[in-house]
């Protein structure tokens, strides 16, 4: 039956793709998780061996083993020595279902009665391509993540329960974390600041929602870099606010003072790794940007997002740190250097503004969960945090190491890669006569999850290349896969050139 | 020590309150409170007798009792029987510190470089006024929740970890969860709806931010319910949307087709228990709002957020289950039911906007946290939730009795009570010349929370009354403070007839 199902499914994906070819394994692996998922086979179930699969599919027994293996490396199998494969994939028997399918019914369409406001956040919304993959950018490795250290410590706490943790919170967080975050913060990213100042969001949207709800009107103007940050896009334009654009080169934000740009409200900015091209914010264009915000009585939102991991250069400060006009928002996250899923994250808040904050975050968001935030405060103190952060910074420069090696090939004049000193992923820059979004699509019928640079510009049409990224793959996948990644990207040039 | 810090708070306390009349036995309580929260006594030690505190300050024993009381009902003290009063309060020797201070230094000044919408937010703040105590209203009972067992589902399911429950999940929520609610909505709310309708939120705040992103522009107009509840209120002017407030009395939104209300985009009603005067939507207002909401084509908002508890009167079914036309986003929560920090809720999303609203709830919040509701859905799978609420809702019953027979003897021609056949709080309500924000204040002063019905209005003058809760307090505290609650409203009645 398995078989049949697998067969059923292959054949399928072969008609879909059309004429594009989609490789055996990744039909293969697809098919083999479809089943999983639709309970074709259950879990706790022996697969029939890879040799005998691929005898009864008509395949290559390698073709099998690659697409087991990548199932294994997502949780979905499980290899037991000398008794063979089992399925490990089960919550009650129901498939988590974590992305939404790409082939929903109403895809790309706008429905009608919907606001201008939702029909332009749906018209950018990037929900329906996420597939986690190799080379997925801005997702984390989940595997040097302490998990039944972080249960234990949970577990503590839940013991130790007051009516107080399980109820809402309204000033701005449990205080022992807020503590150790801003600790972390003076120690780490040359801060001054007192504990009060840090607000414990969900997330860095969060947190980019409040700044601005509470600092900016609809139809204001907000600075952001070109190429963006989706989310940030996202956020600001479900508050009613204005984008205005501003290239970025290797050097950050590149504005001059001469530069016609209309006065904005805010400046959002990611200067110690810009997203997604990596560049570093310059001194000097730090120093004019406060100047310039100075002028126009605007605020600065730094998004800080994965200082955490730096491998190469000098290291970077933040801009909280040069600012002595309290005009700087800081932002960190907990997603990148623990899980994603965890949802904690940070705001520092000048401190006139801290009081208005923390009402606004209570009325706005009724923040709770304070049992994981005091769990937290334990693991930072006690340096989990810091030990994790270490563990991860060795693999991570290991397949940021695997992934520059695979890409070098397809590096001359024409292609070029920024952003690779930090952070858990790279941007591959490309001549503006290649179809980017094309080959990530190409990339993608491989198993591999790239993104097109052109699809993070506001405004501009001279951007190409891919963004990539390192933290999600194993370090076996990136020594397999980069090579093909950087063939595919050697054919575009080729082809072209 | 302790005795020297308490004099010196409670003289302090007798400074600060001027000419108002402070308890001596609230103000013994603030001063033990903060004796333990500034570790001037610590985890596990031992108070002195009541006996010999009142000796040492002076008081009456029974004052220095009732103090005692309030501290170990809120988790503070434990009285070991035949060996005295400890201090229980303790996470790593930090305070919790759950709600700021309102003596904080910029309380009502609205600092001049936040936005227009900022300002307005701040101005209708609500953060420094909570402070839970006797008649908190909308705040449950956190006992009859199973901590233990929810402790140990949560434990299960980190062991059984994968990594998709670690990361963001885009399919707005865990599926065998919303099936749980969809089917839990089916049985109890007369819905129709497919499970994939239900979209996992961490509140009903998030769920009101994403119906108001996508469903309407800054400028739209908003109806809302006069008096409104303060959390949607703040939400609506977040998102830009100007409220226009529609009347309501015993049966709900008052409003007549020949009514000149100007059109509006979304229509945002509490039917089932209007809050906060406790009102049920009638079925002929239910038809012709209905009716309006299409030929303006607006949405309507649902927002069901104690249908769990009933107590008397008819049952009410949901205004979702009478619509055919799909114009009801419906909305309910856990935090009643189970607990406030927990944040989880739900939107029920019409069909042809599930995509879309999975979409933008991916884009915008960056949904996480699958561990929790993987244990919710077997929470509620395997009975527990139904066995919680049961439970719950023979504790409730039990305190509104109490409630309702303190508060009998203030009720006569000019005063009546609305609202208490659902829910956890009902409303009292006063002649049109008593000052309600005052008569809040003055049972503030005794250790009471009740909230002023003034207060709640959206442009309406006419609104006097209190809003008292009766979900958070035990019944020996209800049988106590009602009393008193009950002398403090005759003696505003009398004193002004």
């Amino acid at each position: 039956m398995l078989t049949d199902f697998i067969g059923q499914q292959m054949q399928q994906c072969e008609v879909h793709a059309g004429q594009q070819e989609v490789k055996l394994s990744r039909q293969l692996y697809l098919a083999l998780k479809k089943a999983i998922q639709n309970l074709i086979v259950r879990t706790g179930e022996r697969l029939p061996s890879s040799r005998a699969m691929a005898m009864d599919l008509g395949l290559a027994r390698n073709t099998v083993m690659s697409a087991l293996s990548q199932l294994e490396a997502e949780g979905y199998l499980e290899t037991r020595q000398g008794s063979g494969t089992y399925v490990r994939y089960k919550i009650s028997g129901h498939s988590i279902g974590n992305r939404p399918s790409p082939k929903s019914d109403c895809v790309g369409e706008v429905p009608q009665a919907i606001s201008g406001r939702g029909a332009l956040l749906l018209r950018q919304a990037v929900a329906d391509e996420v597939e986690v993959q190799p080379f997925t950018q801005g997702m984390p490795d989940f595997s040097p993540f302490p998990l039944s250290l972080w249960q234990k410590l949970q577990n503590k706490h839940w013991r130790l329960s007051y009516a107080d943790m399980l109820d809402y919170n309204a000033t701005g967080g449990f205080m022992p974390l807020k503590r150790a975050i801003a600790q972390y913060l003076r120690m780490h990213r040359n801060m001054v600041l007192e504990d009060d100042q840090v607000l414990v969001t969900t997330g860095t949207q969060q947190s980019l929602h409040l700044c601005a709800t509470l600092l900016a009107d609809p139809g204001d103007k907000v600075w952001v870099e070109d190429p963006l940050y989706w989310g940030a896009a996202q956020t600001f334009r479900a508050s009613g606010l204005q984008l205005q654009g501003v290239s970025t080169d290797a050097q950050g934000l590149n504005f001059s003072q001469a530069d016609p740009l209309p006065d904005a409200r805010m400046v959002y900015v990611t200067p110690s790794h810009q997203y997604p091209t990596g560049g570093v914010l310059a001194l000097d264009r730090r120093h004019a940007l406060l100047q310039r915000c100075r002028d126009m009585r605007a605020w600065i939102l730094e998004d800080d997002y994965d200082s955490e991991f730096r491998f190469s250069g000098p290291p970077v400060s933040s801009m909280h740190g040069l600012d002595v006009h309290g005009r700087v928002f800081y932002m960190g996250t907990f997603s990148k250097a623990l899980y994603p899923g965890i949802k904690m994250a940070y705001l520092v808040v000048p401190k006139p503004w801290v009081h208005s904050f923390k009402r606004a975050h209570y009325d706005l968001n009724r923040p709770g969960l304070i049992h994981q935030q005091v769990a937290m405060a334990e693991f930072i103190e006690l340096g989990h945090f810091h030990r994790t952060i270490r563990s991860a910074r060795q693999h991570y420069a290991a397949r940021r190491q695997a992934l520059l090696q695979a890409l070098a090939p397809c590096l001359h004049s024409q292609a070029s890669i920024s952003g690779a000193e930090q952070g858990l992923h790279l941007c591959v820059h490309l001549p503006h006569h290649i179809d980017d979004v094309a080959l990530a699509n190409w990339a993608k019928t491989h198993g591999l999850t790239v993104r097109a640079l052109s699809r993070y510009a506001v405004t501009r049409h001279d951007l190409r290349g891919l963004v990539i990224g390192y933290g999600y793959a194993p370090l076996p996948a990136i020594r397999k896969d980069g090579p093909l990644l950087a063939s595919m990207i050697m054919r575009a040039l080729g082809a072209r050139m």
